[in-house]
């Protein structure tokens, strides 16, 4: 019986383990802060996420990722949160209110650009549904997306908000699928196959020991870099070369979470630094990409009560003095998520045309050539 | 024949001056600029409304208003356009796209809060299937809304998103419906019953001559003043005084039009000075308020075509120094909106009680104790 | 002895009383919330006021005020701040490090455009040679302005660093100066002699009991409204009017003071509401106006030490829910502190002419005329 | 005759040929895009940069650098402008009014933390004194800072408005000193001496043919990076490690120059590609930093007159679609110029004690170990 406590505790741990193709697995060692066990943003306490995929035949390639701060009534228990915006050519639903004040309410759903009302439908009416939510009659639908229209028949709008509730249920504290899954199976990102990529850090325990977490839904351009070394240019291929063949209206989703105890006015900051990290793989923001950072804490003491009784509330924050390390953190986590979701990622035929995988031999190759992997 | 064109030109200034009950009408003259002729933001040229109105029984109180900037093709012919957020406690959607690009693609559409999605996926259709549209795979769907789960079903999300099409395919270049009609069928302000209001400003030749209109849906509370005149006070009915009723979670849309040829970082100076307005009728832009100001230019020389050939655009704008005048018409065109609709909204029974219309003869009395109305 | 302590306890409040030309004491009574005892920004516990007054001549009219949140050290003991610009033609600095960091480490000072770096010199002096700050290399001076190079010479630069050092330690908890004094000097408002003006609300206890102090340096333009009466308008002098003589690169500068326990991200969203004060007031924050509203709290429970031994800091928040009564005062404290700067002004002339107090009798009559006044 | 034109136009690209230390000389080749002639902020067109250096002894070690957009009366001919503040622990002048009305009309001047009141009054007495500008009696003095308390007595306040004018006369169209010169005299970066630094980027005639140049104050930490080399991880010496002896209150200023014909809003999205340019050296934008990036365009097109006649302002401007391989070119350039301030600084003992020049001949062998370095 202990033996079967033990196995299901480390089961998480030996399957990201086995999964070698893992950029660290692999001896890609992004950053000087160690990842969090799973190096996966559901190292962040509280923190799952599930995903929806929709596959069918060669032109359906869309789906849903969703991402639960805590496992209770997130409408009764907000969470604090900030929004920063790389760039604004997107349709992210929710930015004014978690801005205005503070807090998220919904879970965070990723999804297609054109799929954005269906997957808001779905977490209104999740939320509309979950018992004590009777009386609830606003809801800040939170709900971002990249466009897979070169993958995805996207104006098929192929997504139900059912598909919502279903990667909620589906959500895991554990290991998290990478790659073409969920709001990832469609994306494209640096001209090969994006997708769903996460990571984390801890921090050591004398910088306060706290964990930042990030996961992404990478669709977007520039010249690729891996760990520092410049892989778009030694293969040729990058935003405005010749060889780069689709030009698609990218756009990458960031969500960060961390168990530090962050107020909002924090959490932005935190967001903002998960920009660099995008910055360190190549990424340029182009105009016609959507790349934007939710960040929120998880932090117990700073739920905020959906009818509280009290006028003032009580809580234990984080000074800026000590934010610095959590910073570094969100920048590392970020750019390992995003190479993460490249490694991940696997060639796929699509609505007009075939999008591959990294040529993972050939990179690694240049990795070697750049010192930029370990073994 | 002659005659027949002259009373069709003069028609829809017949019907707007059979509306007695317009404030202006009845002697209320708000600021120190004239209105344009229908004193409507529909005398921002090019500029047409439309709505959709739901009222089943008791309990089915909401509606659609959709306002278009101009009658082509506005996802191939954007416009130049910007947002305020006076209090972000709303869901208006597509605000950091426009932000970003500085332009809408869409018709502006209102509606109550948990029906948003409803109407996102209705301008998405509409726009994916004007003629010239079928390749365009990524849409900024503009849609704002107001808090009417007082009188309305809300949680019963009513609203489909072919009420959309209905709104848009209804909309009029003329006289423009008040009061409880479209998104403004089931709002409440300032305890009383709210709606659509919609006033105009023609600057004189001197200062441009531009027109300046604007459309709101009210939804909100604060003290209640009328043309200056303390009304919520001398009713002893205002926010947190005994005799408030409803505390509803308020909010108003306002929309701004006009025909300067002001770029989107004027636009978004034009828009800040609505929330003045909004502050000049008693509005405090309450924790629970969705505020929001969009503004927009209807210059032809500004459009923003979607694929544009050339890498740069010729354009004329306004310069900075011109734009005061605009501000103050944008502020006496947003007081006498918000008026407006209090004036044309009607008493109504909804699903938790009835709201009245504002005490029409009571208040004109206390407009004559204050001297607040000429006749 | 007792009587004596009463009588010093009374005296500011007498010495106020006897102000009878404020216009409450006029019986002009602006909104619905009670002032404090003074009616005055010093009715929030801590908060003191100095003003070096600098008049020379017809063509020096000019000065500085400073407005300290608590009498400690400011650098050691900072307090949550926030910034919100109406219109940003202006020089205040110290904005951004407010905005970051959420706290305010020097006064607030305020003198005319051109003297903003010795205004910022000599608060930089001060802070560095405070007891305990022999080792601060950093300051954040926060300086704002408004224009009076209409009266005042201000090309000449007339003030030096050791005015703002003098106005500090003038400052005073009890009855603060209005109109021509300090930083109000030479400043010009309306078309009439504007300057200094303060104003205090005080929440009843059931709504907290929180007091909002507002102090203002008024210098610009619109078209006036005093309580709701449109006085610019009735006397036919206001912006784009004809008589309307001096068009002046006006601003107003705008100081929000509160002992409720406000976060910066709260602090923002008061700050945003004074600015809906200077709308009620006829303001219309002109191109060329400098309109910045400053918040901050005094509530001991937030101060920011400056080099905190701990990670994390306890403290005790209003939430959101429980704004909207502060943001009501916020507006009511902002219009009447711009309406008693205007009351307490006197005429004055100055380099480049004369610029004349409001026409006291006349604006009484107008008042009476539209029932603004009670007496 | 003939060959000394010749001469005297080659001869700011021979002198810059000659600083065999610049890294792109040493074969450090970062990003795709071929820098300008002189890879220097003054490779776009009338961008001129002056610098003043104070150094006394061992403990005055500061200075003035001064960017000039255009040689004439920048007062009466403003450049459209942006600010992006990726931290803002810092006291950078003149934020407010750019983004308010987007322009810029003074030079921009560098100095240190302390200075920035006399570098204001400098820059204003400057522009009140250019001809044609006798009747002005508003200046927005734009300064930015770092802070360079370490090695400078800063308290000392030792720079005077008149440095100002020296740098601003000293300004020069060609070769710029890089390293220990004017604002950089003092600063450190990633734990060794920073300095000035500038780079540019000449965009392809295909896309657009635009030069962007960028110069830096570099005085901020992280994890240095040289061309995607992981320099501070192999040195064992960067943020949090244990080998980082200073941790200053560091900062970086970006200036960011093109001309393109880019107006405020593409402006603002220019600068915030400046700062992932900061994120690939391995700035963290740590709390204590003070990161912004101006952006201006000297396009000719632009200029905005100080009193214009007319209402209007015939234009053209880069439209949204054709920016993204500017944004790439700023992150370049950005990139390049933190290096190279980096390689020109060097060694220095100052008021707290000594910092050395980056360690070049271990840093070379550590590119070569990752392929970062051709020669």
């Amino acid at each position: 019986m202990r033996f079967l406590i033990l196995f299901l505790i480390l089961l998480p741990i030996i399957l990201m383990a086995q999964n070698n193709t893992r950029p660290r697995a692999l001896g890609i060692e992004i950053g000087v802060i160690s990842p969090g066990k799973l190096n996966s943003i559901t190292d962040v306490s509280g923190v799952s996420v599930g995903h929806t995929t929709l596959k069918k035949g060669d032109s359906i390639l869309t789906g849903i990722t969703a991402i639960l701060p805590h496992s209770g009534n997130l409408f009764q228990n907000k969470v604090p949160a900030a929004v920063f915006t790389g760039n604004g050519f997107g349709k992210l639903a929710g930015t004014t209110q978690i801005m205005e004040l503070g807090n998220l309410e919904t879970p965070i759903v990723l999804t297609n650009t054109l799929s954005v009302p269906a997957a808001m439908q779905g977490l209104i009416q999740y939320t509309l549904n979950e018992p004590g939510n009777s009386n609830v009659r606003s809801v800040n639908a939170v709900v971002g997306e990249t466009n897979d229209g070169y993958l995805n028949d996207i104006r098929g709008m192929h997504i139900s908000p059912n598909d919502v509730l279903t990667a909620i249920k589906s959500a895991t504290h554990t290991n998290i699928e990478e790659g073409n899954v969920g709001a990832g199976t469609g994306t494209v990102a640096f001209g090969f196959k994006g997708g769903i990529g996460t990571s984390s850090r801890k921090l050591p325990e004398n910088l306060g020991g706290y964990t930042v977490g990030v996961i992404v839904q990478t669709n977007f351009g520039g010249v690729l870099q891996i760990n520092g070394v410049p892989v778009g240019k030694e293969l040729g291929k990058f935003d405005f070369s010749n060889q780069l063949i689709n030009k698609v209206d990218g756009s990458c989703m960031i969500i960060v979470a961390t168990d530090a105890p962050m107020d909002a006015r924090n959490l932005e900051r935190l967001a903002k630094r998960a920009f660099l990290g995008l910055g360190k793989t190549g990424g340029i923001a182009s105009n016609g990409s959507g790349d934007y950072v939710i960040a929120f804490s998880t932090n117990e003491a700073l739920r905020v009560p959906n009818n509280p009784k009290e006028r003032t509330l009580k809580q234990e924050v984080i000074i800026n003095d000590a934010t610095s390390p959590l910073f570094m953190a969100a920048i590392e986590a970020t750019e390992e998520a995003i190479i993460n979701s490249l490694f991940a990622a696997e060639t796929v035929k699509g609505k007009n045309g075939t999008i591959s995988k990294i040529p993972l031999e050939k990179v690694i190759e240049i990795l070697k050539k750049y010192n930029g992997i370990k073994k």
